[in-house]
């Protein structure tokens, strides 16, 4: 490799088991975290003890909304604990464009790696927005902002 | 192949989604699923609208068992609707023999698959009960009662 | 038992397997097919061959919203073949009542099984609006409109 | 917030990957780890090299409980390593009370944020007890726990 | 829609649930059923009695193929018993075209929909053929091959 | 316990959650994440935000192969940060032996925890490559050589 790495930052994970709070509640709680700051919110099943399915719900934030969002899953869900640790993260160099495509304009994000661009990815709510309006199928929306070169305007 | 294929029999398959019932609702629902005659209980995790988890209780049966058990996953769990359908299934021969280890006795399922015993199980509560009694890994047992050859008493 | 069983009725489950549509469109999808029509959409996590993960896209929908339906599972994904099959449901009794609380109304749905109320669950909807309002956790709702006692009257 | 947060405290969360350890044989160290002291045990599906299917077998406990519960692991599975780690934990002040119902009584559990009861739970052990005692189902009981008034006592 | 349907088919689903079958053994039998003939091989992670975390394999097959795949499902699993159904299925029409990129050749897969390409899916056969033949990222070559004009070609 | 702990060891633990990467370039990655050295490489089922079945993926690695590892997951997924964390590892002692069976040379690995013989554990690749040649199950094999006593040969 030989590189400079990019600059890593740090994160926290915080996480409870949830095996007596309706999915109705935990989509809810989604909602609720991700308004309050949390970088990402996310579900995984488990298996508890006495045959319960249960519930991982996990938000990922800076350091500085840790207590906030600690309290927010305490009050949101019916967990008597909280559990959460700081992470190392490395973060990409990205950048945007903007492409235009018979349905409409779409900007994109340009994923960077060693000054070199490795990914083109049009921005969903950009696609959803156009395939709702035009009534086409997501795929062709995707597919054509994909398909234009990249350009060197940023925004 | 060429040969006759064993009986099949027919079987119930009774599904419904839940994403506003607890884990701990759902642990008991099998329980009571199981103590009222069903083959098989089991839950898959998935994913439902409005970003919440869900679980599938899936209840196999015999087709006579069907009408109590629908009414039971009615009562068990905040279900509005079971939705069913008749499967065809086909079951391997089988028999049973019985084991010495230095433990105690082990039974063991014999599975036999156009006169040949392809598998053979030690009884998991035989070898769970010996683990607990003599504080020994589980593994052990069954290890020690896979080893043992095959004989011919059915018991 | 020996009472009358609800009526039942028929219900298709669409479904197909995906290794090559990403979550953002499978995201979309569920929103564009449930503006269709269907009864009900999840995704169950399935492990695919050549170490891939995958999801079921389930579909649950009225027998002649069928062919519609499949259209759309076909346009919105990668997928190129829908598989499908008639599945029976049972259908619990239910009528609605309304109930104060002290941030507002709340509607509730009332499961009723031989004649009995088996279970009283507040409306998401009507909790959640109420919780975003008042700025107060969705569990004080939800147990406050749990609370109150059954009425008589249907809305 | 501006509020003193609750004390937090330190758990060691110990982990393994398993392709070769038997459904049975997890249920079996599932129930031993948890005799031995684990605060919390759990498994979450996951999907390892050349197709196989795998469990991430989970176990929270006490910082001092580690090495014998990292020993029982090794035994109880066919693990060749188990990995680990110190998270911090917040713990919600709680407090139980006791309610009649008329199929008996139940303990609760009321959890308290800032000094405000913000749930209230009633014993899972309690209400299945009754559910099975009196041939009712589960959720009359919860739900008919749950309405009952939040009391002073403790015990 | 107010157009004629592709014409429809059917398949057999097989199905069975394991806990006592290791992860190893069934990446085993995912390689075996498909090089046997199956159309599509798959593992569902569920929760089964006993707090045993299970696994449901699912196979899709031909009618004709069906006895000899449940042959080999009982005799690559511990399974005492197969259930399986004939499902529906309707099938996209599809054609294959040929791209050049910078890195070789790539085939693509177009699914036609009321005689429009409504996506275009590179052979990832290819594409990863020459991701680790050129030492590049598969995605540069996925997209690369995605952005190319369709053509008439067939091969 | 009163026994010397084996002695424990660092390793790093990598992750990113994917929302867009599909499950086809992910079979890709763990390929080619074992290749350059990961110790381990798995994947979570996990549901993240706008109802998006998503997917953790996870590396367990040396420290020192975190930067070239870290840049790889980079490449080739979709995601734009990768986070990570140290963790300890205890390691169970292990020897091998060789055994023979009616079909061939198998390979087992043996673990032992103070100084006892806990597990014996048939080579997968082994048992594997002479199901394949003989036309046998895997089960017959593996059981043949499991049930062979230890020797005290290690290769």
């Amino acid at each position: 490799m030989g590189e400079v790495e990019p600059a890593a930052e740090q994160v926290l994970l915080l996480e409870c088991n949830l095996d007596d709070t309706t999915g109705e509640a935990l989509g809810y709680a989604m909602e609720q975290l991700l308004a309050t700051g949390a970088l990402d919110v996310w579900f995984t099943p488990i298996q508890m003890k006495k045959n319960r399915p249960g519930v991982i719900l996990s938000v990922l934030c800076r350091p500085t909304d840790g207590p906030l969002l600690r309290q927010l899953m305490l009050q949101e869900t019916t967990t008597l604990g909280v559990r959460w640790q700081t992470l190392h993260r490395q973060i990409a160099e990205r950048r945007t464009d903007t492409v235009q495509t018979v349905w409409g304009t779409v900007r994109r994000k340009l994923k960077i790696l060693q000054g070199r661009v490795v990914s083109v990815k049009p921005e969903y709510d950009d696609c959803a927005r156009l395939a709702r309006e035009h009534h086409v199928p997501l795929q062709d929306i995707v597919q054509a902002a994909q398909r234009a070169p990249v350009t060197d305007s940023t925004d």
